[in-house]
């Protein structure tokens, strides 16, 4: 047997894990799990500084903050990195009801993300409801034209990953009101997006498409959209009023913030940790994405608090404006392919901060085969979902310089319910899940550092 | 490929999962994700029933009120099954501070279930603060004698799974008191049980030993441990008082809730689902063990909604009093081995109403290495944690009988926040949770009454 374990030792080479490893993978939990801080400075973020839209006062404050965060754990260099991003201000809470007769119903609804305002006034129009594009589509020009189109097709629950619902159903937000303007709607409410049945909406991104009339367009709580469609049913002439005052303002200057510890053998090859500081105005932005951030930050003062002295660098990124432009992300691949900078891998966590499940990792099948050896030394620590998967917005187009992504991929039950409303507030993050979500993410940076991809 | 196939599937013989049962099991998932019943049971169960400690109203009105719902699902027999059980009552709040000179402090306590009560005006004492029982004893009487023992060792929080971390210290609560009486002490206060930093007293059941004062006993909450350890340490003579009126009254009737639908082919071998009623009288005990109830009689009913005959007669069973007595438990076990009743398998989910992780398997070697076979099947459900382990406190008095034991585990990191609190309540459970759980122990007992043990 002992002969046989040298044999695969020596066959499987210098890319295999050493007993070594599961200690140095075991102490990262420990330290994460006993002394970690990425809940403390989670606090600190959710609460103190809160919502941080791109462009707003609160992104900046997030900028400040997290550089002086990482000044203060004697990273080997601070720096920010100056990007322009989108600005755009909900103004005024919205308000939107529906109308039978003399009857005002009222319901929740949130301005989506790059929507323009209604008239001053509001607009009141009847409705029509669709589950799909086809569907409206089919309904042509004639029964739209005038009307508010309600997209109201939810997240399929059945899927076990609420991410895969999520991409089932998004479209209606992104795309909605550009189908429902071409054929002349005036508006386009959509059903929020999650499994989660509540009054909450959930903001979120949406564009115009060339060529279209820009129509005023917001989501509707899940309830909101249940009772729309159920009275609609008994009362087809039903109209539906909302008002929102949003703005896209001009371009705003903001900024990536990155730390690093430079590397001792091959500090020209850099792996990037990260997550985006960004965050919808309604709540804390403290799943999405404060969590990574933190737990980005945390990855670097584990590895610095245990003497883990890497041979690459490691950086520490908070991408800005994930949430309306990605150009936190697009200006970080650009600075670095300007700079000559080689990044062998970068991992993100943007997937909230719950317990971990694995890794999505976008590579060759030979640089996913390298990785997924280390499953071995992850499983005991309930990362069995290692495989080919989605990296993350922010780390995407590093891709194109063959940059290896990993997507963290936490367990995803819960995220859709805190998804871009009032309460992804700090107090829906549980300590102990954020600080195993910093030690996968630590432990896969050690290994990647160890032995390369 | 093929003939390999086929040959694997002639050596795996009949106990080799088939192509069908994948369907199935997807079928499961999908009933309880899209149209499960747990949550809402959960609801009424927690909101409109709350606590039920064992011999309490509440209690009666949850076996009335589950006999009913098993009725209600048409399920092929309902009936109660009577215990005597235990009959503890807290009585009036608690009241616990401790003072430094003038100064009083007040700090959470809950009295644990089976304590004593105080004298009607409190106790109040010098505090010895120990970790172990060993640092009590090497203290011994002369330093213990008329004062209050205070243990302070908390849950070790780098234990991957919480449960192991609460098996490390929970000996604190059960035998503390009677620890400290041995040696003369006035009251014993204890850490609680989590590793949660909050104002939530943990109550639990605890023990006294055999000729030793009976001596009261309360949980203190982590902050309010903290804060008392960090004063002692300045203040080495700082007293503490608490007053609590607790008491045990005569044994009360109450009954094990049982529904089952009847075998097919083997109607006298059953396979036991199930949970238990009682809850501590804190919360609305919505995660113990409302949620492991409700998701015993949801797998029958997904069983019944999509016309799965089992061979086996399938048995949903609401065990009575697991937190303070057990009585339920080996009051069933009885009732089965005077009936001359064959258990083939019991699944217990008494661990949270939580993202499922796997099950921990006791019985033989042979059985365990069948049960695991179907690990391939259960993987694509986040089902990787499965082999052996602990079944469950209520059916482990079947095991003599030679009863193979599942015990359900949902992941276990937020379990000891809410666990025997006043925050154990309906909020605390996620619906797509629970209904995973639900359909995960569906899918095992439709493999075991498919392929058997």
């Amino acid at each position: 047997m002992k002969t046989l374990i040298l044999l695969l030792t020596l066959i499987a080479g210098p890319l295999s894990a050493q007993p070594s490893d599961s200690l140095r993978i075991r102490s990262i939990y420990d330290e994460a799990l006993a002394r970690g801080q990425a809940y403390e400075w989670l606090r600190y973020l959710s609460k103190q500084i809160g919502p941080r839209l791109s462009g707003s006062a609160g992104a900046q404050k997030a900028v400040d903050w997290t550089k002086q965060l990482m000044e203060q754990q004697g990273f080997d260099r601070v720096f920010l990195q100056e990007v322009m991003v989108p600005h755009w201000v909900r103004g005024a809470k919205e308000e939107a009801y529906f109308r039978i007769g003399k009857q005002k119903t009222a319901v929740p609804i949130a301005a989506l993300g790059g929507s323009v305002a209604t008239a001053p006034k509001g607009v009141e129009a009847p409705v029509v409801e669709v589950k799909t594009f086809q569907e409206l589509r089919e309904l042509g020009a004639e029964k739209v034209k005038g009307k508010i189109v309600f997209f109201n097709r939810p997240m399929d629950p059945t899927r076990l990953n609420t991410f895969e619902a999520y991409g089932g159903a998004v479209e209606q937000r992104a795309n909605g009101a550009t189908e429902a303007a071409r054929l002349g709607a005036v508006g386009a409410i959509v059903r929020s997006m999650t499994t989660a049945q509540d009054d909450n909406p959930h903001t979120g991104a949406m564009r115009y498409g060339t060529g279209v009339p820009l129509i005023p367009t917001a989501a509707i709580s899940t309830n909101g959209a249940d009772l729309l469609s159920k009275s609609l049913k008994e009362n087809p002439n039903l109209t539906f009023f909302f008002r929102q005052d949003c703005e896209s303002l001009p371009d705003a200057r903001s900024y990536n913030v990155v730390g690093e510890i430079r590397g001792s053998e091959k500090p020209e090859e850099i792996i990037v940790v990260g997550g985006h500081l960004d965050s919808w105005d309604l709540g804390e932005g403290a799943h999405d994405d404060g969590a990574g951030c933190m737990q980005a930050v945390e990855v670097l003062r584990i590895m610095k608090t245990l003497g883990i002295r890497p041979k690459r660098t490691i950086r520490a990124v908070m991408f800005m404006n994930e949430e309306n432009g990605l150009r936190g992300g697009i200006g970080y691949a650009d600075y670095a392919r300007k700079n000559n900078e080689k990044h062998l891998a970068a991992v993100e966590s943007d997937n909230g901060g719950f317990t971990p499940r694995g890794f999505g990792i976008v590579g060759t099948p030979e640089q996913r085969a390298k990785a997924m050896r280390w499953k071995e030394l992850l499983a005991p620590y309930g990362l069995h979902d290692i495989g080919p998967g989605g990296g993350g917005a922010d780390i995407g187009p590093l891709a194109q310089s063959g940059t290896v992504l990993f997507g963290f991929k936490p367990d995803s039950q819960r995220y859709f319910d805190y998804h871009h409303t009032g309460i992804d507030r700090f107090e829906a993050v549980n300590p102990r899940e954020l600080a195993l979500g910093a030690a996968s993410m630590a432990a896969l940076v050690y290994l990647i550092d160890t032995y390369g991809l």
